[in-house]
């Protein structure tokens, strides 16, 4: 019986909720997977505890209404830091907001749950970016899991692909597309429009927020990227050492220009290794017709590992939603029920 | 450490020996693992068996003069189900040549392995597809590991990807490129080339056989597919409930015609879920060039997922190779070390 602990409640940390509740026969049967959620710490939707379980659907409806304090029976109130070290929770699965230049407050959140000897699966770029080896390190003293599949293209396997089924393998390269938002962007552009009238759909359409600069100018890739290289190559270094270009400066003349040469312009993150080190990008590139990241339209991701064994191998899938994040932090929870 | 037999001794037991041999102290450092060859048997190249111990770089020269019964100070001469039965192994890796009919002699070698309680792990279609279920409840009463990721796409992870890192999710479709050779024509003919001169070519390639009936009339295909309707969906079916035709009706001109459509013909394996049972087919379909399949080109081959929570996932990898199948028996075998 695993006891969870869920450290904000938005879309993903929801999304996970829903999958839980509709599959806790089938998870329990299926891969022995039994649990209870004993915390929830959301600073609108509010927090309730109770060390001998609440009920999830319950939960659910109260988050619609952002009152989750009004849990009956149940101790309210706790913020996040305080739920995180007072609770009884086997896992913390921290879903807070993301920060990418100062990882906080999820940060505080992810060090106070692995201080306090609690597994931690996250969705959250920013602090796993930034804290990276620090963060492992902590982990490993305190012997418990930091699990982060859902920070890099969702739900769709990348982390554990590496580590579960590509093991053995040396990984010489990683090049994908590791931001949605930028691929629709370019796609739509392919179809006639401009830069402009493209961002602008992606923004009716939920895609791209009101100030896009993080997806556009590639800040968004750039974590993912950052995290790619830590994890897969064991590469220290910092954003500042990635070199970024968002996807301001393709007109629609160069991507008619691309389409002529067989080719089509796509937002790149790419980690080379290079000598004991890597080199880290996140840049348009023109890549041929032939290349399976081509194929990859709208919002859809896809990672490319180079390797020594298997040469290349390419994962397809989607990078962004609230049941495919959900289950990022599900298969993440279900490997540390597999220790 | 974990003692390895060697059932068969042709290209893909050799990529697996190669690789053993060049990665021995990472496989050791970054996987904990450790292992012997205690005995190789093959019907040509010969038999030897230590039970403290062959040494993997001297069996792979010898197996190029078809010598390996002259290991010296090894026992030699045993026949495969006798060093099966008789031998010391952990793990039985059992890469003799697959009849897809019969599934003989291997069936005869996968059965003696797991009756006598060693792990198997194997690229042999053939006996697979024909006694999944039996041989699956024969490892599950033996208390023994029966692996095989290498019978579907080399060592591009199919079954693993599924197990490992999409656990969780109801699979409720498979559809794929499951054949290097009739993708290769496919691709070729593309390019203006008639049937018979992209066949020629695959032939005079090393791509198809003198007689390709097996990859062309979809029969290689029809293995794989079996395979993975028995193991993703637990279905229980015979290559004769699969509905199989192959890629020799179409011609230049259907291929330049799906191309006027915005689309590509493709050999596609599929299986979908359909109440307790499953569909399942190997046939030529017109795929929308926005389908991550269509951008497949030449020998590589791909699997999509159709799953309840990730949507679709796509694995795009090699097929084929003495390297990239050797890999597949590694994985199995970490697996296997990881228990």
């Amino acid at each position: 019986m695993q006891k969870l602990c869920f450290i904000g409640f938005g879309i993903v940390g929801q999304g996970l909720a829903e999958i839980l509740v509709k599959k806790k026969e089938e998870l329990k049967k299926k891969h022995d997977f039994d649990f209870q959620v004993v915390a929830v710490s959301d600073f609108i939707k509010g927090a309730a505890y109770n060390p001998k379980g609440l009920d999830l659907s319950r939960l659910l409806e109260l988050a619609g209404d952002n009152k989750i304090s009004e849990y009956p029976g149940a101790r309210t109130g706790w913020d996040a830091l305080t739920t995180i070290k007072e609770c009884n929770a086997d896992i913390v699965i921290e879903v807070t907001y993301t920060d990418i230049k100062t990882g906080q407050p999820a940060y505080d959140h992810f060090r106070a749950a692995l201080e306090s000897g609690k597994h931690l699966v996250t969705t959250n770029k920013g602090p796993t970016a930034l804290f990276f080896h620090e963060l492992n390190a902590l982990a490993a003293k305190k012997g418990v899991k930091f699990l982060y599949e859902g920070t890099v293209v969702a739900g769709t396997p990348v982390l554990n692909l590496n580590s579960l089924c590509l093991a053995g393998n040396r990984v010489d390269e990683v090049r994908g597309i590791l931001n949605g938002t930028t691929n629709f962007i370019l796609t739509n552009m392919e179809g006639g429009k401009s830069y402009e009238e493209a961002l602008r759909e992606a923004q009716e359409l939920g895609y791209a927020e009101a100030d896009p600069t993080a997806d556009v100018e590639g800040f968004d890739a750039l974590a993912k990227v950052v995290i790619l290289a830590q994890s897969l190559m064991g590469a220290k270094l910092g954003e500042e050492d990635v070199d970024r270009t968002g996807i301001t400066g393709i007109s629609l003349e160069d991507v008619k220009a691309a389409g002529r040469e067989g080719k089509r312009w796509k937002l790149i993150g790419q980690v080379t290794r290079d000598g004991a080190g890597v080199r880290a990008s996140v840049k348009p590139q023109k890549v041929d017709l032939t290349d399976p990241l081509a194929a990859v339209g709208g919002a859809t991701n896809a990672l490319t590992f180079v390797t020594d064994l298997l040469g290349e191998v390419t994962i397809v899938g989607p990078g962004a939603g609230k049941i495919e994040t959900g289950f990022s932090l599900l298969i993440d929870i279900l490997t540390i029920n597999n220790i």
